[in-house]
């Protein structure tokens, strides 16, 4: 089964509609059409990190800790595995009869935005600031989920096309503006590549890109359909076709916007306002065959999921796939290579048969919601860090205490919880070490959630700076203890102060880490692994350091434009071993890529994981150089002592100059790469102690 | 220290203060009287089931879960835990010089009211529906939180005086029409003895009882401090003074009525009304030395928690015994005693070692929301049904599902969770066993919070039945399993209907079981102890047998004056073993009490706890007989064919007739005590296959 056959086959069904059934089945929430047979089908469903929103599910890392990996392999294990999930899932609920809302085969998954601004809330969604970076883990997440075989496993769905990242205040109003070579430079790239992957469904922003509401934009046909060859559906974001009168006033009715995302590539509707095409049909707005054409694609994707098969693929997953054992260890794996050591003075790892009285403190100590992050399913186990904390320092006294809300001073006087600041220092004044656990949760990091206040704006945070109350209880727990060490779990960069900077021993970022978060934590602490995870954002030294949150240019912003020096830069992340880097040779060049090879070697006295990264610099007269570009990505497992050569395929794409017309094309100038398990900047060279390797292409 | 050396320090103390500074001592949150070196001091703090609202403590089972233990000892070891850790906290507090809402030594627990109506919300706080009952475990938890040395180790206070069990939606305009002889048979006891008992405060309720509103009433000062010579503070309910005018419309102002509740003996406002007592004094609505007293009485208590002393007693309590591992052992005890077998067909107890796959499934199946209850603190360990199931069943494959929500047939429409009744279904069918873990939780089930629905009104029950969704799920799973436990969580009585109630083998009452709830609800299917807990209320069998909710006369309500069979008794509770009485004799008698005594004998083959009641049932010619009034309690541990003899001192006051005009006295007819180990009625005796032991008095 092929898509052109699939379109055969949809093309048959969609022929015995009457228009308006087929404008019916252009709405998500499409009706069963029962003279032919067709059972309804409800098209939203959500697998951001595991299947979501739908029951019982392993709830992986978030998508900006799977990033934070650097491992696209693992990224495409855990596609497979949650599309394992969504198949037991939809068996049962095919059994069952129960086709409602997020129990279709159709995720709209993965958001490949770039995450240009650490403010937006919905940050923690994405692969993190970098086109390379997201375009790797968003195609292999891709190809996990759909599988590669004759009938997609599920389908994925990459959003939101095309320029999309915050605010989210003004996500229904906002017209975003951005140069061509931006645009083709940093925003267009991931999901050219996800459709090179072959993702079967794209999904347009709310927002306007160049004047155009984007499901309504000339792009869709000019660029995705047409430049880039996609032949998967493309779907509106949940109420964004009301936005295109509503809020942007593009047109002047509903049926008026209805008629214009139809006929600008829009198959599919997420919200009701496509009900209306019955009266653009009526007006001549839109013609039958436009009609026509999206239902079939529309039924291409039911039929490629194997819908109308007396033997439906994948019928035999079962229930006990859910959440089991196999996928819970895959998770801890996720969760281990997501942490990112972001400081250790040596005080890592600790001896857990010498560990004594150890407080675990802080907002997200206990926090089941700060290991879902958002868009989650529900695992049947979660192991915050206090629980981690106990299991595997079984001899210490594990005195755990939330010491702070996440941002409010007290729930509220009356009936709430008081301030428990004093309790949180006297725990850890009494302890020989002190966790600190702070960050945020998706209860206020997150998408338009309507919370406003002095940190945080409809989801999206107004400062980079932790809240007062965490600060407060930090920084006076730094006061009273010898022995701090820090995790931080959010979905963006935090900025944690200088004092807590300074005086903590270690800093782990742990992200959103998913259901078995908690023990990753515990194990990097007691070194039962050693740390591997890289930032896939930039941490900026302050607030002051970023333009503008509306400003979608990218001058200033991201490792591959800024100017001044980071905090932690992208790509850093220390390990318990050291490696070393010798023997890089360009083995072969063809037209579209170059193949590389180095050797690398832990030279430290314990196993680890090495996160290889290429960067590619060139110069071009032609265009606004960029800093250097990631190119190449692979992670290496070595014993103490061993040596592995990596040989990588770095796609010539990557190492291009894109020109301020938006045009890509081979650097006039020379071409080098640097090889390294980091940035080749200085700041990194000077928190991880070496340097990287040069290899001069030209 | 006693009260009137107390009052002597607190009158040295007032007597220096102006009138105005006197009158912001009379605020809950009194402000620091910094010439005089008097600190700030925040009087509301709550302690209903371990310490609440203010950072880690030992959650223990919910006031309806410690009242179905019938085991007054244990409580009151309960109380002496919970005062312990009061002033752990109270000593850090001081320590931090945190002053704060919920950090003085003031708690406003025990709720005594009578849990007259299974829909009140606030039932769960409560002791249950017997005046008995209620009052032992009052006393009992004052005792253990006050202790009994010179100081206060914490204050107890009995809320909510006089009468006050709903509905939440009308507390602040309400006025009880109680008759003389239920307020003085049902509703004022539990007062009367918790004063005897020595407890030091007593809030005043929200509503008006003969017109009255409760704060300013004239019981008080006849009843409470004239009849009882109660002499502790009496303590608003919050913003109960201001509904005397805004709401009950009392007075004309609100200095009227800060005035009329001084005046009538409420000498502490949780609110801000007293604040008005500054124009209430230049009104000369009230004197200089009305003002005096009510600070001199709360000055008193302070004086007698050790506030102003030098070598401040309990200073030397430190913190780690929150939550430390003896109070987590005696929860486990609470939450063990807690738990009600109301059926068992012979299916329970399981074998840990021959289980196979287990799904555990419901809206409380991993909620620990539920094990929490209202008026809660925050654990460091909460163990879940699923998670207590996974520990106590090593060797079973335990399979977790939410099914559905509390109520919600789904969270919404557009970004929650979908149906998910399907998948608890599914994970059910392919179980060897599944233990359904139903009820509600404070999201719902509580204190006046704004939630009106078909189920739900403002905190309070619509209906006894359990929400549609959750009878969908359980009653499908019935239809598709073998084998069915139920496990109810909730705090008050639920009608699970006839299918589920028929169908399970077997069902267990956890109540709000406190943070090791789980783990009890575990090891009680393993069988690793017998269960012993009894029902503090009774389950009616549908929603018509009740009365109105507004209704305050107890005929038709309670055991005590049910005209109809229940489903289960107040008192009923199966074991795993059983237990035969004989030898009951009078052994003596007081004019305050008779002593008896009985022989108790395990005739199982297992250990077990037996809860001896004692029933008291009189001839009177002057008064509407009740059924029987449950008046000597007392918890026996036995091994299998162990005999113990049990004696008990029954105070007549519970032996005596209540006559219309509300007068106590002795029956002028025949008194039989009925002794067992439930009630002496048909309906228990036919449940557990066992009569009661009749002792004729006279």
């Amino acid at each position: 089964m092929n898509m052109q056959k699939a379109r055969e086959r949809a093309r048959a069904l969609v022929g015995q509609m009457t228009v308006e059934e087929k404008i019916s089945q252009l709405l998500y929430n499409s009706p069963a059409i029962e003279r032919l047979g067709i059972r309804e089908y409800n098209w939203w469903n959500e697998a951001s990190h595991g299947v979501a929103r739908s029951g019982m599910a392993t709830v992986f890392p978030h998508a900006i800790a799977l990033a934070s990996t650097f491992d696209p392999d693992l990224i495409g294990t855990v596609g497979d595995a949650v599309s394992t999930e969504a198949r037991a899932k939809y068996n049962k609920s095919v059994e069952w009869g129960d086709r409602d809302i997020y129990k279709g085969l159709t995720y709209w998954t993965p958001n490949i935005n770039i995450f240009r601004d650490p403010r937006w809330g919905r940050g923690q969604e994405t692969f993190g600031e970098d086109p390379f970076l997201t375009a790797q883990m968003g195609m292999r997440y891709v190809r996990g989920l759909q599988g590669t075989g004759e009938f997609l496993k599920a389908s994925a769905c990459s959003k939101h096309f095309a320029v999309h990242s915050g605010p989210e205040p003004l996500r229904h109003t906002f017209d975003a503006v951005v140069s061509a070579h931006d645009l083709w430079e940093t925003y267009l790239p991931a999901f050219e590549w996800t459709v090179k992957a072959g993702v079967s469904g794209v999904m347009g922003a709310y927002n306007r890109l160049y004047g155009y509401p984007c499901c309504a934009m000339p792009l869709i046909k000019d660029v995705l359909r047409g430049k880039w060859g996609f032949d998967g559906y493309f779907v509106s974001d949940c109420g964004a076709i009301n936005d295109i009168w509503a809020n942007h006033h593009f047109t002047e009715t509903i049926e008026g916007a209805a008629a214009a995302a139809l006929k600008a590539g829009c198959q599919l509707n997420c919200g009701d306002a496509f009900r209306h095409l019955v009266e653009a049909y009526e007006q001549d707005l839109i013609t039958e065959e436009e009609i026509t054409d999206a239902a079939v694609q529309l039924y291409s994707i039911r039929v490629l999921l194997g819908e109308f098969e007396e033997h439906r693929p994948w019928a035999d997953v079962p229930l006990s796939k859910l959440d089991c054992r196999e996928h819970r260890d895959l998770n801890l794996k996720a969760a281990r290579e997501a942490m990112v050591l972001l400081k250790n003075d040596g005080f890592l790892p600790l001896d857990p048969k010498t560990a004594k009285t150890i407080a675990v403190i802080g907002p997200n100590a206990m926090n089941q919601v700060a290991l879902e992050g958002n868009y989650n399913g529900m695992a049947s186990e979660y192991v915050t860090p206090v629980e981690g904390m106990r299991r595997v320092f079984p001899n210490a006294e594990i005195r755990a205490a939330k010491g702070s809300n996440i941002w409010r001073e007290k729930q509220c006087d009356w009936g709430g919880f008081a301030n428990m600041r004093s309790e949180g220092v006297a725990y850890a004044k009494e302890a020989d070490l002190t966790v600190l656990v702070l960050g945020l949760d998706c209860t206020i990091e997150g998408e338009e959630n309507g919370t406003r206040n002095e940190y945080f704006n409809d989801g999206d945070k107004v400062t980079l700076k932790l809240p007062k109350t965490q600060i407060d209880l930090a920084e006076e727990i730094c006061d009273v203890c010898r022995d701090v060490v820090v995790i931080l779990m959010a979905g963006s960069a935090i900025d944690l102060g200088e004092k807590i900077t300074s005086k903590a021993h270690a800093i782990i970022d742990a992200w959103y880490p998913g259901a078995q978060g908690g023990l990753a934590v515990a194990e990097l602490l007691a070194g039962v692994y050693s740390p591997s995870g890289r930032l896939p954002v930039t941490f900026y030294r302050a607030d002051d350091e970023l333009p503008a949150f509306t400003d979608y240019a990218m001058e200033g912003r991201t490792y591959r434009y800024l100017r001044t020096e980071p905090l932690w830069p992208f790509g850093y992340g220390l390990s318990y071993t050291a490696f070393a880097y010798s023997g890089e040779s360009l083995d072969a060049e063809c037209d579209s890529a170059y193949r590389v090879s180095v050797r690398v070697k832990n030279t430290g006295d314990r196993a680890g994981q090495e996160k290889v990264q290429i960067y590619a610099q060139y110069t071009d007269s032609r265009t606004p150089t960029p800093n250097f570009q990631l190119c190449g990505l692979a992670a290496a497992d070595l014993d103490a002592g061993e040596e592995k050569t990596v040989t990588l395929d770095i796609p010539k794409y990557w190492v291009s100059a894109v020109l301020e017309d938006g045009t890509r094309c081979a650097p006039d100038g020379s071409v080098v790469l640097w090889i390294g398990g980091h940035q080749p900047d200085e700041r990194s060279a000077a928190l991880t102690g070496t340097g990287c390797r040069k290899l001069v292409i030209r």
